[in-house]
């Protein structure tokens, strides 16, 4: 039969058609008129995509660059910062921080879990200068309390800045970056925005704005007030990546589209289709027997624990094999324990349907027990039935 | 009549169709073998490429991000270093150099002009950690000694390292990377490559990787290091710009064409096309009396003084909206002075007797002086015919 390669993986996700039609036909110049239309255009929808009225900002570099440009524009060296980690992304604010002479004090909840509010709130105090966290851990499927964590680090005034990692959080969780006082929030390209990796985004508070005034990390490629001033005048500092400012384009028109006209809209209902596809995906699964890894499921993908005694690679690798589809193992220590299937951005319910069926036939082929077809498909079914039709018109009712 | 949009800019340049559609069509993950076999091929050509036997990054960013790559990652806060600076792009090291708390010593020359390189010899010593130079000053279209300069450096042994911004230059000069001992080069994607901005790359000599175990800059992102380690696995650390590196497959493929299946003797091609393109253009302009901008001009680009009382910009824009054809203006205090026409990359025969043509009409339609119609194209054809058929076969002869 033939085989669709598909990407069910938290980053890169699948492309929008639109989005890759856009990237190969741009040839404009950055320093034209139409890269000024484009970039103005995009720096603006950008605004209702993250749901922000701050600056937003976007960059060419990997996620991580970005994080990179929190760390070095908002503390100095020998800086209090707190980081909370849960996850492989969790980790790497740890490294950022450490890289930068900050002196982290480092708050860690076991893999697959969150943090506990009262554990922050011991640990939030005027002298930490900034929080850094995920919104959701791509290595586990958590997701975190955003919201709960910035009343805590709005209590302490404007002494703590609170930056988030939403790089998959973004356009599949609901974030109210301005309402709950986020200072930096973070995306990527090959996310929600359905385009593929090289272009990294941030909205960033006037607190933190201010804070540059007196930051002394160096930083010259990711130093964001030159970026801010030269965005004021319609440009990016250095050569921006142009071909994918064009797919970002395109991405957005076509999440406007699905807000009808509004993009912040859109963006909501691309929160909604990943929640979707996320339940559906977590009561499949549960329906085959096998356990969710996360404590509180984020919408952007759902890790699930392999069946005692089978190596969550050997999953992967039949996923592939048999579908072309391709799942994430776990990472670090979770690698062999856990797969992970996303729903950021470009999928519908047939993909999600697909993927359940696939998963059916690989479990029978791997696992133990017996399989019963159609079984994680019915449930998912029944999610989608309930969820858009009402109760009254369940599967079989 | 029909206008084409056309890129004359040095940078980015006109992109290759093979490049665009690979770019589009490219959607596997990064952590898969499909993308590891493009990724191993792309770094094992790109040696060839840039000329080098040393280990080759490629990294999500602008040219100007491995720039602070090289200086974040070869010096250590107070480290003394020499600048050459000639131009925009000169000014730049020094503005890194700074931002990242070295010592720079900076060795200017006026706009349009290198450097003495006796100048340069009484300035290395073994105390100056890194000398940073341009092979090409893209903002004045001149050409700098790099051997020359390389064989000062070396002369102090493996103190001192050479580091080269070859954005403009790789491609459009024939350099010795390895046999003159430059220790870092640096390109960018949307050069010679003719593909979108996106991706810079460099070659790291074994000096300067062993420089790195000592120096103590923050650096993250930009760790190359850690990113030689990954690549040694056939990966990236940080998700890498993947579409871009499949374009950046196919134009290594086209120039491997070039050297009719031979990569290193098609970069030789490559600067050989560039080379002939700047001397046709050289001759044209000086046809129509015009001055050269460049003491010792760059093949990359062609910088040329507008005619007194002119201003270039007015050049520039009847380019636009005459012929859509988009030359650059100078930077900083050379705009409204001089219009720079380039030649990196995708340009043939066409283009440059083309682009010639429009600008007798753009000079007719501007300048107080009389403008022979088809004299920059004669005395263009006039080159071409003696470097492709020998002198017996002259135009007219």
């Amino acid at each position: 039969m033939l085989r669709k390669n598909r990407l069910f993986t938290p980053g890169p996700t699948p492309l929008l058609p639109a989005a890759q039609t856009a990237m190969a036909s741009f040839t404009a110049h950055h320093r034209t008129a139409d890269f000024k239309a484009l970039f103005q255009h995009v720096l603006a929808d950008m605004k209702d995509f993250v749901g922000t009225k701050n600056d937003v900002l976007v960059l060419a570099c990997s996620g991580t660059g970005m994080m990179e440009a929190a760390v070095s524009n908002l503390t100095s060296p020998g800086d209090k910062v707190l980081v909370l980690t849960a996850g492989k992304f969790g980790e790497r604010w740890t490294g950022l921080a450490k890289a930068f002479g900050c002196n982290p004090d480092v708050l860690s909840a076991p893999y697959g879990e969150t943090f506990s509010l009262n554990d922050i709130r011991a640990r939030v105090a005027p002298e930490v200068r900034a929080v850094f966290v995920q919104a959701t851990e791509s290595s586990t499927g958590a997701r975190h309390d955003v919201e709960g964590i910035a009343k805590i680090v709005r209590e302490h005034g404007d002494e703590t800045l609170l930056v988030v990692d939403a790089i998959t959080g973004l356009g599949t969780t609901h974030l109210n970056v301005d309402g709950w006082g986020v200072d930096m929030i973070i995306g990527g390209s090959q996310k929600a925005l359905m385009m593929p990796p090289g272009l990294a985004y941030c909205g960033v508070s006037e607190r933190a704005w201010k804070r540059m005034d007196t930051t002394t990390s160096p930083r010259y490629y990711f130093d964001l007030r030159k970026e801010r001033k030269s965005a004021a005048k319609g440009e990016t500092a250095y050569t921006p990546a142009t071909s994918l400012f064009a797919a970002m384009g395109a991405a957005l028109e076509y999440i406007r589209g699905m807000g009808n006209g509004d993009l912040a809209k859109g963006r909501e209902a691309l929160v909604n289709n990943a929640e979707l596809c996320a339940e559906m995906t977590r009561a499949g699964a549960k329906a085959l027997g096998l356990k969710l890894f996360a404590a509180s499921p984020a919408a952007a993908l759902t890790a699930i624990t392999a069946p005692d005694g089978l190596d969550s690679g050997k999953i992967v690798k039949e996923f592939r094999e048999s579908f072309d589809a391709v799942v994430a193992n776990g990472q670090g220590e979770m690698k062999g324990k856990i797969f992970r299937i996303a729903h950021i951005g470009y999928y519908d319910y047939l993909d999600t349907i697909g993927i359940l069926g696939a998963l059916e036939h690989v479990l029978a082929r791997l696992a133990e027990t017996r399989v019963e077809y159609g079984a994680a498909v019915r449930a998912a079914q029944e999610v989608y039935a309930r969820t858009q039709f009402g109760k009254r018109q369940l599967v079989g009712a």
